[in-house]
């Protein structure tokens, strides 16, 4: 029976003969008694096991090693008195697979740079159960607000023939012999050969894509992996992360960040509601306060000024900054964490920005000069969310294209939007482990992918 | 309001005021009444808009174009003796964004070939409404049947230094100039300059990785995108399409089975409940019986025999097959389909292959001719699921690596699972779009991916 069955029937188990299946987290023994530490994944708390003299092979099981794999039968005894439920008093233990005395997560304190190393073992400490957890209660949040809210699920290409934003360094794909690359007779590549017969990368982005979709199905999101080959070497930085990525047609700046807000307060809600023994761990061992930062996230309104009132706001702030921006200008984690934190003390959107700092696709305000973009800044970390009205029009949006350099005829597709029933239409991108960091506290991003892409590192 | 909500909604709006967004459909007019087809994507059925000469600039609107968006404003009346339940009323009608005369889509058959050369348009069809809208609920049903069971989401990584399975053509992701690969004296690729550091390709299943997070949550699952550089041109062949592949701890093969029963009846109930006009619209105009068939599935025991049964009744069989298969000889597609169509008349699971066709991973059994391996046939198809219990054992998984001529210091930590706790353990791969595919009858993978990727394809 799996551990968060018994949890779950404990009280009308209680007294009856029962089976569990786990590993060996730990095991104390004395002359008499020994207490196996028993967990299966399934529920963050481990069960104790009791052995005595009227367990079978009592003595040999004494010495079995950590993380042993074994099934256990017994009976389940409630102990009120104790700080766990109930403890399952065993009557016999058969091992199925045997540890080694070598076995590398031993009980106590491993460095985050070392479990890194043991990626494919790091999942069965206390940390990585609850941030992966965490991690896929957070993903399926994700599904369940956009589902029930009628989204379509779209599963955009990663194989993409061009390169997304002209934003960031790509990734090539190719099938193509690296050691003989075919080359035609001006030296170039001949990629005629190659598996598409063109050039190819990851995707850094669904959203062009994503507004295909918007298109014709009014509200769309994306959830899957982006890519890129930036060499930065931080500790807020993957080479393939996942991102959430909705478009919505009809809808207008203001009803974006309606849903970015309806959506963060949903997941962080559900996944405190169903991960409450892992939220209690990380809040207790990793980031003191967490479930009230995030409790209070979930509870209050978020704020909303332009970009332009907080240049106002903040150069005229009692706080000292490094750099104190000007109009036009980007702002700066220090900046954005100061309105978050100290002048709206809670998420905060940020809406309107310079045209010359934000994307291509934007939508020009009529004055001119900013765009209808939104930033969602929350205390700890500032921007987690980066969003915008899109640029409805053909013309406007075919000079932005000149204006940021691209190459129209790349986008003739997304153009094409534009001339058979544009729409005023809005969407967002909210980086995922970004997401899985805030709500676990962890703060390398490493450490909250399965297996990270980084420079330099691609184990596993 | 969301077209979906007007149908919700549409008894108690009754003779009151409202307002809807969508693309004109379809036009029909006369001197003094013009009908619009509104749809919005939010559900697959339009509604009809009325116009007459109450409506303001009536004359111009009967001109509109296919495809303009509009936004409506009337007044909903209940029609029971009509097709429709409801139609709007129309008293004002703004454009949001006009479409031309060339609009692509025109109201006429359009073939399928011709749809994939506009992929950024032809959602707007029904055809592909209705199938992206059951891709969506089916990939969330999928995840809705794993994390309701407590099954971890495991996002395991798509950038890979390994190439899986050794088998099948890989994609190289590299960041190197591909004009001007660097070498090393002896001719070789110099990767140390490459981003990683060394040769990385785009994995082809996430199983290995799935394994490891297994043994520490006891059941996961994956779900996202694989690649295969195979320049197979058919029906069938995608280079990047998404997987589903579980991961159980403490479970044998039959363990393995039940769940993927259970999976199959779940996410086709959930898909038939969740999607009736789809569903609908796929029985009548794509492939006939599909409901029934579908039904028929849900509501099924499925059949489980042993290959070496499945040989003697293929053998046995009065029915005549293209090959005679031997013991030993991989089932093709006739038998597969004669197994489930005829002889089973339902799925059937067909267990316990000859080892040598299958993958190294699968647990030998005690005949040592065999491994506990699973397929499941379906009928109409064959195959759509492949699975296994894994070798648990150390030693037998190090000898078969051997003589499947794999390299073991590539697996160390792979192995390592078997070092430190090893378990009975089972999983199975369910090709998503394949699973697409048998529940909307959609007969070519290239209409059932967004946008598909095949050889010299890779467009959007």
């Amino acid at each position: 029976m799996e551990i968060k069955s018994l949890f779950e029937k404990a009280v009308e188990l209680d007294g009856k003969a029962v089976e569990a299946e786990g590993w060996v987290r730990n095991l104390r023994d004395s002359k008499s008694f020994a207490f196996i530490e028993l967990n299966d994944g399934t529920d963050f708390r481990s069960v104790q096991v009791v052995m005595d003299e009227n367990t079978e092979n009592f003595e040999e099981l004494k010495k079995l090693y950590l993380s042993s794999a074994i099934r256990v039968k017994g009976t389940l005894v409630m102990t009120p008195e104790m700080q766990q439920p109930f403890e399952i008093k065993a009557t016999s233990i058969v091992v199925e697979g045997e540890s080694t005395a070598d076995y590398p997560l031993q009980p106590k304190r491993h460095t985050r740079e070392y479990l890194r190393t043991i990626a494919h073992l790091r999942a069965r400490t206390n940390l990585f159960r609850a941030t992966f957890r965490v991690r896929s209660v957070l993903a399926y949040a994700i599904h369940k607000f956009f589902q029930d809210r009628g989204f379509l699920y779209a599963q955009t290409p990663l194989i993409s023939a061009f390169d997304g934003e002209g934003a960031g360094e790509i990734f090539h794909v190719t099938n193509l012999d690296l050691k003989n690359i075919p080359k035609n007779d001006d030296g170039s590549v001949d990629f005629s050969q190659d598996f598409f017969g063109k050039p190819v990368n990851l995707a850094v982005t669904g959203q062009l894509e994503g507004e295909t979709m918007a298109q014709a199905f009014r509200n769309i999101y994306t959830f899957g992996p982006t890519f890129r080959a930036d060499h930065s070497n931080t500790k807020n930085h993957l080479a393939e992360f996942w991102m959430v990525e909705p478009e919505m047609a009809f809808c207008d700046l203001k009803g974006n960040m309606d849903v970015a807000e309806a959506m963060m307060k949903f997941i962080i809600r559900y996944t405190l509601d169903t991960c409450p023994e892992e939220m209690q761990f990380l809040d207790k061992f990793v980031e003191k306060g967490l479930i009230e930062k995030l409790e209070k996230i979930a509870n209050s309104n978020f704020a909303r000024i332009t970009y332009t009132e907080a240049i106002d706001i903040i150069r005229h702030a009692d706080h000292k900054f490094d750099v104190i921006p000007n109009w036009g200008d980007d702002l700066q984690r220090e900046h954005e964490r100061y309105l978050a934190e100290v002048h709206s003390d809670g998420p905060t959107f940020v809406t309107d920005y310079p045209k010359e700092i934000k994307a291509f696709y934007m939508k020009l305000n009529p004055d001119g000069k900013t765009v209808a973009a939104c930033d969602l800044l929350v205390p700890g970390i500032g921007e987690i969310i980066g969003g915008s009205q899109r640029e409805e029009n053909y013309e406007v949006l075919l000079n932005k294209m000149k204006d940021f350099k691209l190459n129209a005829e790349d986008y003739s597709w997304y153009l094409d939007l534009r001339k058979y029933g544009s729409t005023i239409h809005s969407g967002y991108g909210l980086g995922f482990e970004r997401m899985v960091m805030y709500m676990t506290g962890v703060d390398n991003v490493r450490d909250v992918a399965l297996y990270p892409r980084t420079v330099n590192n691609c184990e596993f």
